[in-house]
């Protein structure tokens, strides 16, 4: 493996933003033809919307491109080394993962941002979209290797599946040692598929049931901003609020008052029967608890102290993001130790969970797993390392 | 999840220690029915030698439990942190990684010396052993319980699968979301077999066929020196040299020389036609380049440059250990950035690649796999992160 120097790949990434915008005419008209034919097969307004490009969709992945070139590319540093007594030295340099298949569905957007993403940082990538974006995702997949043509670089670095039946998605799943790691993006189902068939690593962008645990110490008014934030700010993404946990002291004065807030946002609410006796709302059944509603709604249940918040959130939370909301220290540390997820807030919206938040400047999702990377996947998550060791004729 | 003190934890590993010596006579006799066993069905002396407890292999196990007991614990520490300008503070700190399964062959140390690294990093254990030591297997777990009962923590933390037909491994790696990684320990039919069926991630732990590579300007003592150390000091080992690579220019001083060296040892050479012109030695099948001979055993290669030496490297090496000897300084670079193994080594013997030397005090194995850990897998290596992220009621 030869490594790219960062000046390429980043003229590349110009090259492509400028090439998106001077082919918009041939993007709008091969995507006519995934959204014809999808209209034709009966596919839902929702689904066709998200298939649609328009040109501001268009004018956004360019400026993705100009975004990622700006960031720092994190192949070649060297982030840990040690020197042993005899002198031989030990040094921990990042390098790209290889080949990265990506498998998505409709959304046409994810040929250009996780390619980008992955060229960043230096990994050849093999592209397998939904067969709805076929004639759109052809066409992008074309644009980004001309860009990597202007960059002197090889356009085979880029490959994409044309797969209308889906055989071929198996066949990638089996190429141990050609693919280096599969990344999923899409339905909890499809990424249960790919986990379940593939012999490749499977980095898991996975589903977000997250908490919020209002301590009986917390402050209300802050907490009702924070609780708002979580549950309206954005409800369709992973990283939103989608159960309420709420002391039992601090209850009967916190949740009418919070009620007041979310129903000015058409917050539909689900209560636990200690919550009923408080709110005049619809009762929460069991399911409502393993949900992600990606939605307006919230599902509150009282808890008697930290103790049982934590073991809710141990039973119930997906391990993505889940928030305390507390001036007790005790409480605090508890929860942080014992709550086991990527990321454990204390008085935060955990809509924090996020590549560009957290300053990784952009995400290629949010990993739900515990190997390699957990939380945001920036640039540094689709490297890994090698040691380079330097010594003096050394022998053991 | 509860953090466990890593005093309770060395406290289990001290117990484990003094339970083994004490329970010798117990395990010698469990160990006698295994290896009664294994001589009916007409296993192999060899295999029976690796199955066979003795005392002084009952000591190591305990020396290795103290050892582990005076590692650092590296679970809790945070080893990143950043501020967001809006005071937002997000630490990285390491966690367990969950559940582990073990799937390894017939040597029964194994039981003790897999299962105290996952303890000491908190995690816990799912054994499936050789059915060859199935009675040995059991009565060192059993004595693991013990010694974890004894610390008062919970003995269900180390379970043993008993499974004479191999029927349970198959369960054991569909236990997607209950096991959050398999390590298979063994022959590579093994670890293949389990790379396969695998829906739990999987660390995989590989074979070596590693390279030196003698360039023009290295110096011809020494080298002698470095590669006799990578081929004779323990040959059984995958980061033992299997492959010798010669620049042409040096090759008619070297090879003389060196055979010389090697012929000492017993060292059985095989080379490529250019080779046969210099050295009477038998030929080198096109096989050879692709085997891990765990065996006093080298080929060798005549190549006419590093670029040629880097090509043999990146078809056949396994990307676990591969080394330059050189005094030229444009060659060493080409070779460290060009060459993707876990470990590149410059001017030093391939043996180094182990968790001992590397200063990690101990291992599960040599990572061959590219996702979260590559190289010796240390205590650090079975660890993972979360995100702590404390705020004063910050919003999005």
């Amino acid at each position: 493996m030869k490594q790219v120097l960062t000046r390429k790949k980043n003229q590349a990434l110009l090259a492509l933003s400028e090439l998106l915008v001077e082919n918009e005419q041939e993007l709008l008209a091969q995507n006519a033809r995934d959204v014809e034919n999808a209209r034709q097969r009966g596919v839902k307004d929702a689904l066709v919307d998200r298939l649609a490009l328009t040109s501001p969709r268009i004018r956004d992945m360019g400026a993705s491109c100009r975004h990622i070139m700006a960031l720092k590319d994190p192949v070649g540093e060297v982030f840990d080394s040690f020197v042993r007594e005899d002198g031989l030295r030990i040094e921990k340099i990042r390098v790209p993962i290889g080949a990265i298949g990506i498998i998505y569905e409709s959304r046409p957007n994810v040929t250009v941002d996780a390619t980008i993403l992955a060229l960043k940082t230096g990994n050849a990538v093999l592209l397998r979209g939904g067969s709805d974006a076929l004639y759109s995702n052809l066409a992008l997949a074309n644009l980004v290797k001309r860009s990597l043509q202007q960059a002197e670089l090889p356009a085979s670095a880029v490959e994409i599946i044309e797969d209308p039946d889906r055989e071929l998605v198996g066949e990638m799943l089996r190429q141990r040692g050609v693919l280096d790691l599969v990344i999923p993006r899409g339905s909890s189902s499809l990424i249960s598929r790919v986990v379940e068939q593939s012999q490749v690593p499977v980095l898991e962008t996975g589903v977000g049931v997250c908490h919020i645990f209002v301590d009986e110490s917390a402050q209300l008014q802050k907490s009702i901003r924070v609780v708002d934030n979580a549950k309206t700010q954005r409800p369709g993404t992973c990283n939103t609020l989608e159960t309420l946990l709420v002391h039992a002291a601090i209850a009967p004065r916190f949740l009418p008052a919070l009620k007041r807030a979310l129903d000015e946002k058409n917050v539909e609410l689900r209560g636990c029967p200690r919550t009923l006796d408080i709110l005049d709302i619809a009762p929460a059944t069991e399911q409502d608890w393993d949900t992600e509603y990606l939605d307006l709604v919230l599902s509150i249940r009282i808890v008697d102290s930290v103790d049982e918040a934590i073991d809710h959130v141990q039973r119930h939370s997906t391990s993505h993001s889940d928030s305390i909301l507390s001036e007790n220290y005790r409480n605090i540390q508890l929860f942080l130790q014992r709550v086991d997820s990527a990321a454990v807030y204390v008085n935060a919206s955990t809509r924090f969970t996020d590549g560009g938040e957290f300053g990784f400047g952009a995400e290629m999702g949010i990993s739900t797993q515990r190997l390699h990377a957990r939380g945001p996947v920036g640039l540094r998550e689709l490297t890994t390392y090698k040691y380079l060791v330097h010594g003096d004729y050394h022998v053991r």
